[in-house]
């Protein structure tokens, strides 16, 4: 177990995190905040490892559900936090041994790490997809076979909603209206599970990457070339590669909320040579990327824009016209390449009229 | 505690329900086929006086929630109203010794009749509203001090949702988007309660009172005259008063879905004077009747409307231009009278720019 006692840590995970979040998740900056305030008081959140976890441990999700923004702009009690533990202790009639992600990937990453902080329950280093995923059954947790419910569902007024449905896609459906009821956000207990279920399931050592991501990017900026440093780091990978696919000045935002989703196309092009042009589909998350209409990157591969100078990782909610930055694309981790995970996470399932085709054959 | 086995006492009871419901609740006709077909199979629910029912008797209410149109073209499985009742005891941790209705009008007359037809548990003879409300903190349960959850909420395909909430008005504002994401079609749990709560809360007899309604209008009919027999049956309480209080033919239907409601103005003219016009608002129910834009009747009084000939009750959805009516005004129960009633239940709770004034002052 590791005391997570460095700010800079929490603040490097933080920035992993939008970078891993792929446009969604939402900006994890309030949770540092809270986070950084309960270290400063000398209450650290407990990092394990997941091999460290016992077989029958009992580890559950916890996290936000709801619009990234309104959950960026809020900032969480402890006393809802412990409220959240205590009433699923409370359904489940056990205590809780140890907390996790949904996913890494933005506000979900930090939500864990702040509960761990006030209630000593240590946080695994990993967590449910690598990345930031839109739908309860797009995490490895839901492909690799631990169900979402029963699951709890809370606000902050104290209105608590327990579900136990028949497919983690009912639980979306269920749980995305019950949300926006709420308020538009809400705290959620989810994905009940044992330590060993968490190991077959969960993308393992993903705090531990988003915290170093995030620290790549520091060192680099303060040694003048963060791209050059996050690229050495995001490639020390046997199994993934990560390429910088893109530079340019983002000329058009078009958004569209359809259908419970965040939709937009980014256009970036070339300051070299105005008719190269990058075209980013995002559907809550950056899903495909496209070099004068030419595929370059799509789901699950990760694609991230980050400002041009300092190499900060931007959310979707932040891009704006004008805007210089560089476009990454990194291959997603081996489980969710599985065909398993391609059928729930693959361009398809996004709405696009594609197979997957991995990132390395298409740069 | 008495057997139910008449289909005559059943079909009185669905018609002076539709009655009840003033315009809203839905139309209980599949449920009196189901019902009506166990009965034919010697399953015949067993109605219990509110007197009978133990001090700590375990009493819950049962019923659909949801569309009134989607409830009405769904026939209810055995299986899955068994899956309701065994869900409820595994919340409560105990046996389920009677059912009660959420409202007497509509549907959810029938709902726990259907249930205690199958299962064997009783149904107790009365109901929180004496009438159809379009919310559940309207109920006389809520307002007489017995809250709607714990509760549950379940659909066909098997989800089951368990709310703890703040208030009713909470439990009203979460089961409302809820019931939409179960494709609008759902069953309910609510108000767990004491026989002691139950009695201080409920409208007591009104299965009864249903059934004599529905008797007097099949009596009447076949002397004759179901005008006269309903509203002599209607007038035989010290407390409660009936008026028939227009004669016409509809001429116009205004609908709309507006917020969540079923909002409609119906123009009835009458045939001896077409300048003598009743406008009769509805908001799920009939809430108001103006007679050439006097009120002459408002909630929580009832306005029902009748076939002109045959007296049978319309609900708001079948109402259409040219149908021959009469409107029929009943002084709600006492309980919904009350200071505390009129609060939740009066005209302002229902947009309405004026205070109750009761019936009787009005006609």
């Amino acid at each position: 177990m590791i005391r997570f006692e460095r700010i800079e840590d929490l603040r490097d995970t933080a920035r992993g995190a939008v970078l891993l979040g792929t446009g969604g998740g939402g900006d994890p900056y309030i949770g540092e905040l809270f986070v950084g305030e309960q270290m400063r008081k000398g209450k650290c959140p407990m990092l394990i490892a997941p091999e460290d976890v016992a077989d029958d441990a009992f580890v559950v999700c916890i996290g936000g559900i709801g619009a990234p923004t309104v959950l960026v702009e809020h900032l969480v009690s402890e006393a809802l936090l412990l409220r959240l533990l205590a009433r699923t202790e409370a359904l489940f009639g056990r205590r809780v041994d140890a907390l996790i992600s949904a996913e890494i990937g933005g506000v979900n990453s930090i939500f864990p790490l702040a509960l761990g902080a006030i209630s000593g329950v240590p946080v695994v280093d990993a967590d449910g997809s690598g990345r930031a995923v839109p739908q309860l059954e797009m995490t490895t947790y839901s492909i690799f076979g631990v169900r979402s419910t029963p699951a709890l569902v809370m606000d902050e007024l104290g209105n608590v909603v327990c579900l136990d449905t028949i497919s983690d896609r009912a639980t979306d459906e269920l749980v995305r209206p019950l949300v926006t009821a709420m308020g538009s956000t809400a705290f959620g207990a989810l994905y009940p599970m044992s330590g060993k279920q968490m190991r077959q399931s969960a993308v393992l050592g993903s705090i531990t990457l988003s915290r170093r991501i995030g620290e790549a990017i520091r060192l680099g900026r303060e040694a003048g070339d963060p791209f050059t440093q996050l690229l050495a780091y995001l490639n020390s990978f046997a199994e993934r590669s990560a390429h910088l696919v893109f530079d340019g000045k983002i000329t058009d935002v078009e958004r569209a909320t359809k259908d419970g989703w965040h939709q937009a196309t980014v256009e970036i092009r070339s300051m070299r040579d105005e008719a190269d042009v990058l075209t980013i589909t995002i559907r809550n998350e950056y899903i495909a990327a496209y070099r004068n209409g030419r595929p370059i990157a799509m789901v699950p591969d990760l694609i991230s824009i980050l400002d041009r100078e300092s190499a900060e990782p931007l959310t979707g909610e932040m891009l704006g016209y004008g805007q210089r930055v560089k476009v990454l694309a990194l291959s997603a981790d081996p489980m969710l390449r599985r065909p398993e995970s391609l059928e729930v996470l693959g361009p398809r399932a996004f709405g696009l009229n594609s197979d997957y085709v991995p990132l390395e054959e298409l740069v």
